[in-house]
């Protein structure tokens, strides 16, 4: 079986009756999605936020009963992937350009559960370009500023014109090479004036399930 | 003459030849520009960044000339008004909407003057609700969050509608009470996933110039 499967369908275990669930977004939130649409078939009570309009369409094709924050203000459990994690559960997110609503989300939950295959486990953050969210107006000024910290900064580009994301914003994909402290960066980039969101995910996910090529799974707790 | 109309024109006297110019949004704002326009069709040679749709129509038909952040990074000179002003020349902004492009053009600016009339000038912020600029996805949960930090937060509407800033987004007006530590709230708000931007203008303000009623100046530069 797929290894971002594999860790998927490990996550969907942890969601019980009554729960609010995130759901996140992606390839591997895909198989969550699905392993949680089967289990609601077979009668688990749940109702879900999604974190974008692909993972929407997806819940309501499986019957998962949607809602949305006017319904509730905190959410139980929340699964979605990770493009990069660290030994301290640091993330890098937003390689598919959903990171500012699965970041709202995912600060709105209790828990928070990332599924990766393990080629995804890293030493230290920054091999994979961080995501950045930001405002069109004076987006040239922004990218100047997120220049002066040390990164190379690319606008996101779609067939030759900018990436526009849910909320219509830019994303940047900052190559700043090995990121010595996420919290510590994660900070100065929401200072900026322009700068709506980065992929950053800091003190956020409490447990790693990563699945590996040869059927294992790796299942990390977050110690508090 | 006007207060604001005082400080306004006093401010305009600081842009010299060559400068680029950051132009400010509201009444007081109003008068700045008025001012710069005299002076651009008494030979003066600008160029000019705008805060807002109002401020850039203004400025066109004063034939002040206008520019983009695609032209330059880096503002020489911005003068733009504030709905208060601490001692520590910090500043609540964003009580007209435009608090975000604000920000991103003083944060772009070598020196920013801050203009208004005396009655703006407190001993510590927080009187006026503090402008926050949020995403729309998720509100709800974003409000809960400004709840959590120990505000009343109010969604900003128009005629019973959620008002909708220029780049798309509500804004929430919070209401703090005194502020004790504008730097550490600002802080506290932008590390919220959902938060685009709010209006403390914190350690930006170089010049604050103040008209009073009987038509004295108050005028105090910071010390850096």
């Amino acid at each position: 079986m797929d290894a971002k499967r594999i860790a998927a369908e490990r996550a969907a275990d942890y969601i019980q009756d009554g729960m609010v669930v995130g759901l996140g977004t992606g390839s591997t939130a895909y198989w969550a999605i699905q392993r949680i649409g089967q289990r609601v078939q077979e009668g688990l009570r749940i109702r879900a936020i999604a974190t974008s309009n692909a993972s929407e369409k997806q819940a309501k094709e499986l019957g998962i009963p949607l809602i949305s924050f006017a319904d509730v203000q905190e959410i139980d459990l929340t699964i979605d992937g990770a493009d990069e994690v660290d030994p301290n559960f640091q993330l890098i997110k937003g390689g598919g350009g959903a990171l500012l609503r699965e970041k709202i989300v995912a600060s709105s939950s209790s828990k928070f559960i990332v599924i990766v295959d393990d080629s995804k486990l890293v030493g230290r953050l920054g091999r994979f370009p961080l995501p950045i969210e930001i405002v069109r107006f004076g987006y040239e000024a922004t990218i100047h500023k997120l220049r002066e910290l040390g990164c190379e900064p690319v606008l996101r580009e779609v067939e030759g014109k900018a990436y526009i994301t849910d909320n219509g914003n830019y994303i940047v994909d900052a190559y700043f090479g090995a990121i010595a402290d996420p919290k510590e960066l994660e900070s100065k980039l929401n200072m900026i004036p322009g700068v709506v969101e980065n992929g950053l995910f800091v003190d956020m996910a409490d447990r790693v399930i990563a699945g590996k090529r040869d059927g294992g799974i790796l299942e990390l707790e977050r110690q508090r």
